[in-house]
């Protein structure tokens, strides 16, 4: 795998100074290495569990520095179009990120899985991961992820099921992290201009940085291992899902509605998701970037779900602050 | 029609101080009441040519002020779905322009028509029309718009008779418009994150500002006279195209194209275009702003195109500084 060699010797230069400081023990280098075995795993147990579809891989270099390997299957039995891509990238920090997080002017070194999978049946929600972590050559550093499920019709049971293995990837860390990673999904994926959420939720976290304790160590290992536990939670959840709905029967009617489903999905990511956003603005490779569109999608004007239907559930559903844990629609 | 009256009695109460200044000869309410009258001959018009569908309309309220009124047809015998909006809003200027053009606080007016065509067949473009008038409480005013073509299969013979249409609405006001603002439509149709153009362009244009002679005499009234003779362009030139083409031969592979290209008009109007970022940022109605969406878009990953095919020589040909008028393919 000669990219892994690659990525480290080159992106790396400018940064070992930090090497000497005591709370960089978990070295970017490591968390590339592991990020890449996550793309390998989830891309071997993704179409394990689906049985037919194989992903491809295109390996890419970016121009500033660094590059990436994306996998996409498609036409799968149970998935109609999955990305799951890894990159690590380098260069100097665009503008926009010094600004907004009111840094100095430095280099970047950056690294991630970002994952969407969508499946041909409607019974089968739509998925989306992240795990990255950004260091910049003035020793700032952080990590940043999420998963959150977006269903074409909502099941309660299934959203409870989410939802207990996002805080069980959450509490072995930190009983705190579910609910406020919980509450910052619901705020993330939300589509203002439609005044709905994506679906229902998950965990999204940014910004963790490492924190130095009086003793000079610090919890960087420790961050490391939650973005881990994210990220090893990503296959066996989907998998559950994949097999438990992919057989459910459906019409050219919940066909229809998934279509608009998708729809409201191109929306969210075109106008609203930041890490989009960012990639089309840096010159990112636009063809990794975009993997995360649905493969179809259609618009109705003014549509409107019939009273009383699973529709209108879903659509109501749709919303921040629901606690799926607890909900009795799911008992 | 009610909701004309309404919309002047309502909303120029603060600007009465503008009818005694001389530059301001023609009227808020004259542009708003012409651009009614344009909608209600183009949906007439293009409803005529398509022969089967209809136009629907809802009537709609801001919040903030004002209104408009949104026509919809869908499914007709030509046409997918097309959307002939006018709207005539006023309140508080928002923040994002006061910056963006270095204004002080006040109040603003906006009377526009808009125009998004989806044909059923690949054979017929898609086309965009945007006719608009600003005005503020502190005597700044401007108009904007324009007419932009997007094939899916670039016809370089139909792309010069277009363009020569849209020289001739400029040229009978000034014959420095077209090569200003056709170039203008290069700039703002271009879809960075791809590297193309969305279509063949046309023209655009804003902030066209009256400027006051003299003698305190302005050119307002000519440049609204520019901007009825865009208005009055848009009907004959597409439904010459609409006629001329559907009755074309195509087959699945061309609707393939289609939807392809349709997933870029999404990517152009959902990451770059001004109007629908303005509208969704400020809370304006989203059935009436999302009407340019397409019925139905796909996105294959890392798609190519056959070499020699007419496919790429669309591709090829979706470029800045393409002059169509004299392209020798279209002799």
């Amino acid at each position: 795998m000669p990219i892994i060699t690659t990525y480290i010797s080159k992106g790396c230069t400018k940064t070992n100074i930090l090497s000497t400081r005591k709370y960089n023990m978990i070295t970017k280098e490591e968390i590339q290495k592991w990020f890449i075995g996550l793309q390998d795993r989830i891309t071997t147990q993704i179409s394990a569990t689906d049985g037919v579809g194989t992903f491809k891989e295109d390996a890419w270099e970016r121009h500033g520095g660094g590059g990436g390997r994306t996998r996409i299957l498609t036409n799968g039995r149970i998935l109609a179009k999955a990305g799951v891509g890894f990159s690590a990238v380098y260069g100097q920090t665009p503008k926009k990120i010094l600004q907004a997080l009111n840094l100095p002017e430095a280099d970047f070194f950056a690294t991630g899985v970002s994952i969407v999978m969508h499946p041909i049946s409607p019974m089968v929600p739509i998925i989306h991961m992240n795990v990255r972590y950004f260091e910049m050559t003035n020793g700032t550093s952080w990590f940043g992820g999420g998963i959150d499920l977006t269903p074409h019709y909502i099941d309660p049971k299934d959203a409870r099921w989410f939802h207990q293995q996002m805080k069980a990837a959450c509490d072995t860390h930190d009983p705190t992290y579910y609910p406020k990673y919980k509450a910052w999904a619901d705020d993330y994926f939300y589509i203002k201009h439609r005044q709905e959420t994506r679906g229902i939720g998950g965990i999204f976290f940014d910004h963790l940085m490492p924190t130095v304790a009086a003793d000079g160590t610090d919890n960087k290992a420790e961050l490391f291992a939650f973005v881990q536990s994210v990220g090893n939670a990503f296959a066996p959840t989907y998998s559950h899902l994949m097999t438990k709905n992919h057989e459910l029967p459906y019409t050219e009617a919940h066909q229809k509605w998934q279509a608009l489903r998708r729809g409201r999905y191109v929306e969210f990511n075109l106008v609203l998701d930041k890490g989009t956003k960012f990639g089309l603005d840096t010159d990112g490779r636009t063809e990794s970037i975009l993997m995360s569109m649905p493969p179809m999608a259609q618009w109705v004007y003014d549509h409107k779900v019939e009273p009383g239907s699973a529709e209108e559930y879903t659509q109501q559903n749709l919303q921040k602050s629901i606690d799926w844990l607890t909900h009795p629609d799911a008992d």
